[in-house]
């Protein structure tokens, strides 16, 4: 069963229009937050700073995999058993309440997908509710974002059993995932080789969709002076509204049948971020290296139009996704047989973007974007 | 052991000077929210209309324990075994980021430990890092809690493995605690008779003696115009640190012992919006009646002198704990033994605070503070 839910789509197409849902005319959900989607990460460098002194007993040991990647991965009293468990919460990144539902708990999820783990056995939804609400706009929004969520979580095979809702001066949208799992349940994140292929199951550009749309939608000074095409700017959004609904669970399902060596989800620090970060993790002296990128079509042309050409960096790999695809290295041989199989199943393609190699002497494993990367667009498939 | 550790009553009774980690003489942890511990809880009546529509197929069934108590627990794939999960997240309420971590963590856990779980397999940390810190309160306030939380952990013979940290206008603090467990690991929260006793395993009056303390230290007018007496609110405020920093572990050992009848943790909706949540979960037609209010020392002549004779409504039992004891129902023979082993344990007492009757017909199972209510004045007993 393809990973996107066709209600999905067809809300997508028609459109959130708050004044049916009772709501102002020119209500914004956009307008409840001043930082968008994953877009909202403390800078990585920070992170791992403050988390440094915490490095040690109490925080995590070598047998289990930190916090440094997706999910944490805890061996169980239980001989044999894993708790699988991941946690991510955001701010609104686009409009409708109900689509946000299901980016949240799509993008939750995907940190499990990103472990090859496809059943989760249990979901928390995490909400702060914007101080500033009227109380139809609350009921509105809170009822819609949580159907979108609870929907999400069913299409998945998982349900919602818990949670906590506090007031914040955001809207703040998140959740938990947990999953009890066997080994042979689990895909391997650290096992990259020199020679291995780079996949990824969805193109970027998402956080270029998301605000040009938003300068169309504010009738945003910047919209004109760029030039930009109304029509190629909405079907980019509707594009990534797609793409960031769309579950990583098939993807995940080719991890084990592929036996992929390592994989991420792609999300707030961008393709080139997350690639570093996968990097890092690995046993192998290896070098992730980034030689194509897979834009939303007419993504990459705004990035040019921008100051400096290379709008959101683009082009640098760090513009931030959403609930985005997953980065995957799979043996040489195994590549296009992963992506024959997905768009088999989800309908939608993916793309070898790179390769890993060995890590040149005095070098730290890493991600870097290739001089002579090609730009491949990605034209939308819904309509 | 006590489950209060002695190193956090030295940290409490030194107080925290800002000045000695490098912030400035008037920095205040509390003045990165306008909202308090568990007090930001958003209003029950408006959750429960919230939640009406999702209760159906997608978020629980009957089987489970639901969104209503304290811990969410699911029947795993694998016989016998299930997922006891958690999650809380709120505001700072005092100035000292290190004892907030330590709060934080203990609340986290309290909410397994209302359950009977003694044993957190994992914890993730949730923070939300305020927007309007500079690097140096941030890299002081961020390290310091994460410290406080991670000593909480260890404390409690647990480890934190991952989180998510955003930027937020507020200083949003908490966590995820999961424990996989078999049947015999948990305590019955349903089976409350009419005859049982109900126990509770901390003072109430936790709001008042955190702003209390509050109006001394901003020099509010309040304080002068009710004539408080400065070293009783200063008591007051290290005893309720010493308490919402005190893990209720031992009085989880104590349920299992005791066969417990139902169990819960007192937080945001005081010990009569948890009264009554308790008795409406049970399978029998019950109501329970508190008739005696353990309340911090010097805290109800406070609530007494504010306008209306009845701060906060203390004594109408809605008053907010953060990190507050177990409210516990018994078997008659079993009450005594029980507060006996855990004062023995712990080094604190417990207080016999009302008892399970029928509920009368044509009434819905509920909580009530009986009108010939007595207050009971718990002194400090840290020094």
């Amino acid at each position: 069963m393809s990973a996107s839910d066709p209600a999905v789509v067809k809300r997508i197409l028609e459109g959130f229009d708050p004044v049916k849902h009772g709501l102002s005319e020119d209500f914004l959900l956009t307008k409840l937050t001043a930082m968008k989607g994953c877009g909202c990460k403390v800078p990585r460098a920070v992170l791992l700073e403050l988390l440094e002194g915490l490095n040690e007993e109490g925080v995590k040991t070598d047998e289990e995999v930190g916090i440094g990647l997706d999910s944490c991965v805890i061996p169980l009293r239980h001989e044999g058993m894993f708790l699988v468990q991941t946690t991510d919460f955001f701010y609104p990144l686009i409009d409708d309440p109900y689509l946000m539902g299901r980016v949240t708990c799509a993008n939750v999820l995907s940190d499990l997908y990103a472990m090859g783990v496809v059943s989760c056995d249990n979901m928390l939804m995490l909400l702060g509710v914007a101080k500033d609400m009227n109380d139809k706009e609350r009921d509105v929004i809170v009822g819609q974002f949580m159907q979108g969520f609870k929907d999400a979580a069913s299409f998945a095979g998982t349900k919602i059993r818990g949670g906590q809702t506090v007031r914040c001066p955001w809207l703040l949208l998140g959740g938990v995932g947990t999953s009890v799992v066997t080994q042979s349940e689990m895909s391997a994140v650290d096992a990259a080789e020199p020679g291995d292929l780079l996949v990824l199951t969805k193109p970027i550009g998402g956080q270029v969709a998301v605000n040009s749309y938003e300068w169309l939608k504010n009738g945003s000074e910047r919209f004109t002076q760029l030039e930009l095409d109304e029509k190629k700017v909405r079907r980019a959004f509707q594009q990534v509204c797609e793409q960031m609904t769309r579950l990583n669970i098939n993807a995940a399902k080719m991890l084990l049948k592929h036996r992929a060596h390592a994989s991420t989800d792609v999300t707030g620090f961008g393709i080139l971020g997350h690639a570093d970060n996968l990097a890092k993790a690995q046993k192998a002296k290896v070098q992730f290296v980034i030689d194509t990128l897979p834009v939303i079509e007419y993504m990459d042309e705004i990035s040019k139009r921008m100051p400096g050409g290379n709008g959101f960096n683009l082009f640098g790999g760090t513009s931030a996704e959403t609930s985005g695809g997953l980065l995957v290295a799979l043996p040489k041989d195994k590549a296009e047989q992963f992506i024959k199989d997905l768009q088999e199943i989800d309908g939608f393609p993916a793309w070898i973007i790179g390769r890993v190699e060995g890590a040149p002497d005095g070098v730290d494993n890493r991600g870097v974007v290739s001089d002579k990367y090609t730009v491949v667009p990605v034209p939308s498939s819904i309509h």
